[in-house]
C-alpha cells in the first residue's frame, strides 16, 4: 500500500452506517406509500396507488440530455380490482420487507426478497409470490414508484466485473488501493453508491472498460493501466448495475472518460448502447446509471482493412445478427449519429462479426501495446 | 493494511518471473514431444505420438486416495492416418503457440489459443481450426500428454469467483490483504500457482466456499469471517479451475478445512463432488484439484424439519432432477458412502429442492448467525 493517500482520515469501521441521510429519504417515501393506502381505507375509498408505467410507449429520448427517459404515463393499482389486487398485495408485502431492511442495515438479493415475501396465503393454497419473475418485476415497479433506485432500497443482484488501476477508494471501510491488486483484481460489488464507496487518491486519466474478464486480465498482466495512467474494468459480458453505477461516478464525479473496448457485433453495440443511453425496458434507471459522453474506442469494422488483420479473424454474421444490427441502427441515439450510421453499415457490408480476442492474430499483447495507445492518442472513437 | 505481517521480505517487483523453473519443465516436456515427432520423420518412420484417452473408459475411481484418476489407455496419433492428421496437426500447432507464451512469460485465454493457432492452409479452403470447441479439447489433449495443468501451460478461463478473509497473501508482487477487501473482495483470477500467489499471514482456522456471489455477499456484509476466524470463498455457481486450484492450496499448504454451503439438490451435489473427487470428464486434473476431505455442511435435506422451515422454502423436484439425483447417488464416492445415500434418500424422499437463500425465511441473518455457526459447532457435515 502506498504510504501517502488522502485516505488518513477516512472512516475504518467496519461498517458505517453512513446511508442513514438517505434511508430516511427511502423510509420516508416507503411511509408516504403507506398513508395512501391507509388514508383512503379510513376514508372508505378504495386504497390505491399510481405506479409509473414501465414499457416502450412510455420511454422517452431526451435528444439533449442524450439519455432515455420515462414519460409521464402510471397505472394505478388497486386493492378492489380482480386483475390488479394480487399485484397490490405484493407491492405491499415487498414495501414492508424493504422497510425492514432499512431498519436492520442490511442488504438483501433479488433471490432472498422473493423468499423474503413469499408466503401461503392463511385458509388458502395460494402463494404471494409463484416464481422470482414476479418478484422482481414488483421490484422494479418499486423503483419507479418510489423514485429510489434499487440499490437504495438494499437490494443487490449478484457479483460480476472487477478492476484494477490507478486509485484508491474506501470501500465500507476499508481501503482499496486498486493499484496493488495482483493478477485477481477487485471484484465490484453490485452495491457502489457513496454511502459504501468512497473515492479518495485517484491519478488514473480515464477509464477503459472491456467486454470480458479475459481481455481484461491481458491488459492487467500488461500493466496498460499503469503505463497509461487509467482504470481498467470489465462486466463479465453485458455490465451488471453495480459496474454501470461505479463508471457513472467515475465519470461525474472524477471527471473521467469511459472508454470502451467491446466486440465488433451487435452485442458488443448494444453493451454500449446501454452504458451510454440505458436500456429501454429499464429507462427510469438512466438518470442515475446512463454515461451519454461514453466513448467506443472499437473493435471498428475498418480495423480488418485499417490493421491488416487476418481472414481468420472473420466470423460470418448470422440472420439473428444482422436482424438484430437493423433494430440498434434504428435506436434515436444511433439513427441521428452518422459515425454509427456508417459503422453498422460497414460491419453489415463486411458480412462479419470480430472479437476483441481476434487482434491475437497480430500479436499477444498487440491489443495493449499498439491498438488501444493508438487510437487513444489519435482520439479515434466513436461517441 | 496491517503493519505487521510476515510479508516485509516478500517480491514487491510487478511481475516476478517465477516461473522459470516450471517453465523449464513444461519447456522440457514440449520438446521431448517435438523430439519424437522429428526423430522418427528423421528416420523414416511415421510421425506420431500418445495422447492418454480423456473419457469415462479411461477414468478409475482410486478408493484409497478418495480422488478419480486416468487409467493407463492412450491412443497414437499420427501424421498419415486420414482420421487423425488433422488432431495431430492441430495438436502440434498449439504445442507451438504454448512454447511462445511460455518464452514471451505471458499468459492467453482459450479464446485467445483459438485465435492464435487458426489460420487458413496455404493453397487450400481448409482452416487449421473451425471453432473454439474444437481447439479447446487439444489444449485438454495437451494437458494429459504433457502432464501439465492449463494453467502451467499459460492458458486461463473467464475469470469467476471472489474471496474474503483472514488472509494475507502476494498476488503477482501486490500485498493483498483479504481482511480489507471491503463490500466487493478479492477477485479470484484463473491462474493461481505458487509462483503467482504466495501466502503470506494467516489466522484463519478453516475456508467456507458459497455457491452464489449473493449468499457470500451475505456473509461477508455480516463479518462472518471475522468472527468465525475462516476465509469466505464463492465460485459463482459451478466453482471455475482458478477457485478449486485455490481451495486445494489453502488445503493442502495451510491445512484448512474446506466447508461447503450449497443448494440442497443435484446441482449442489455435484458441484460438491466436483470440488472433493473432480470431474469424469477431466479426471487428469483431479490428482492437483480434487480435496477429498472437503466437507458438506449443507443445505440437508433434513433441515427442513430440523430448522422448522415453512412450506414456502419447497422447490419440487422435476423429472430431470430426480434423474440427476439417481445419477449421483451411484457415484462410487457416494455409492459406497452411507450419509450420502441417506442424504439423497431424503430428498427424493422430502421431493423437494431447498436453496440456501431461502434460510432467509427464519431471518436475513439465520445463515451466518445460527445455521452455519450450529453446525460447525456440532461438527454436523457430510463428508
Amino acid at each position: 500500500m502506498a504510504k501517502k493517500t488522502t485516505t488518513k482520515s477516512a472512516p475504518t469501521s467496519p461498517r458505517p452506517n453512513a446511508w442513514a441521510q438517505r434511508d430516511a429519504k427511502t423510509a420516508r417515501s416507503l411511509r408516504d406509500l403507506a398513508d395512501g393506502v391507509v388514508k383512503s381505507s379510513l376514508a372508505g375509498r378504495e386504497p390505491k396507488f399510481d405506479v409509473p408505467t414501465r414499457a416502450a410507449s412510455n420511454t422517452k429520448w431526451n435528444k439533449s440530455r442524450g439519455i432515455l427517459q420515462m414519460g409521464p404515463a402510471s397505472n394505478t393499482r388497486e386493492l378492489f380490482s380482480l386483475g390488479q389486487a394480487r399485484s397490490f398485495m405484493q407491492t405491499l408485502l415487498h414495501a414492508q420487507s424493504i422497510q425492514k431492511l432499512l431498519q436492520q442495515g442490511k442488504t438483501s438479493s433479488l433471490r432472498g426478497m422473493y423468499y423474503e415475501s413469499k408466503h401461503t396465503i392463511a385458509g388458502t393454497k395460494e402463494s404471494t409470490f409463484d416464481e422470482q419473475a414476479e418478484s422482481d418485476k414488483i421490484l422494479e415497479d418499486l423503483e419507479v414508484t418510489l423514485g429510489s433506485l434499487r440499490e437504495e432500497l438494499h437490494i443487490f443482484a449478484d457479483v460480476r466485473g472487477g478492476l484494477v488501476g490507478n486509485i484508491t477508494f474506501i470501500d465500507a471501510g476499508d481501503e482499496i488501493n486498486a493499484r496493488r491488486m495482483g493478477s485477481g483484481g477487485y471484484q465490484i460489488p453490485s452495491i457502489v453508491e457513496p454511502e459504501i464507496i468512497q473515492f479518495a487518491k485517484c491519478d488514473a486519466e480515464f477509464v477503459l472498460h472491456v467486454e470480458k474478464g479475459t481481455v481484461w486480465r491481458r491488459f492487467n498482466e500488461d500493466r496498460f493501466w499503469e503505463k497509461h495512467k487509467c482504470i481498467v474494468t470489465h462486466g463479465g459480458g453485458q455490465p451488471p448495475r453495480g459496474v454501470r453505477r461505479l463508471l457513472r461516478r467515475f465519470h461525474d464525479e472524477l471527471g473521467l472518460p469511459i472508454i470502451c473496448l467491446l466486440d465488433c457485433d451487435p452485442w458488443g453495440h448494444y453493451i454500449y448502447s446501454v452504458i451510454k443511453q440505458g436500456s429501454i425496458s429499464l429507462a427510469f434507471e438512466s438518470e442515475r446509471l446512463a454515461i451519454p459522453e461514453a466513448k467506443f474506442l472499437g473493435i471498428r469494422a475498418k480495423d480488418y482493412v485499417q490493421c491488416e488483420l487476418p481472414e481468420d479473424v472473420q466470423i460470418a454474421l448470422n440472420e439473428r445478427d444482422i436482424a438484430r444490427a437493423k433494430q440498434i441502427r434504428e435506436y434515436p441515439w444511433f439513427r441521428d449519429h452518422r459515425g454509427w450510421q456508417r459503422e453498422i453499415k460497414q460491419m453489415l457490408d463486411n458480412g462479419f462479426k470480430m472479437e476483441v480476442e481476434s487482434l491475437i492474430k497480430k500479436d499477444i499483447s498487440y491489443v495493449t501495446e499498439t491498438y488501444v495507445p493508438e487510437r487513444l492518442a489519435a482520439k479515434d472513437w466513436l461517441e
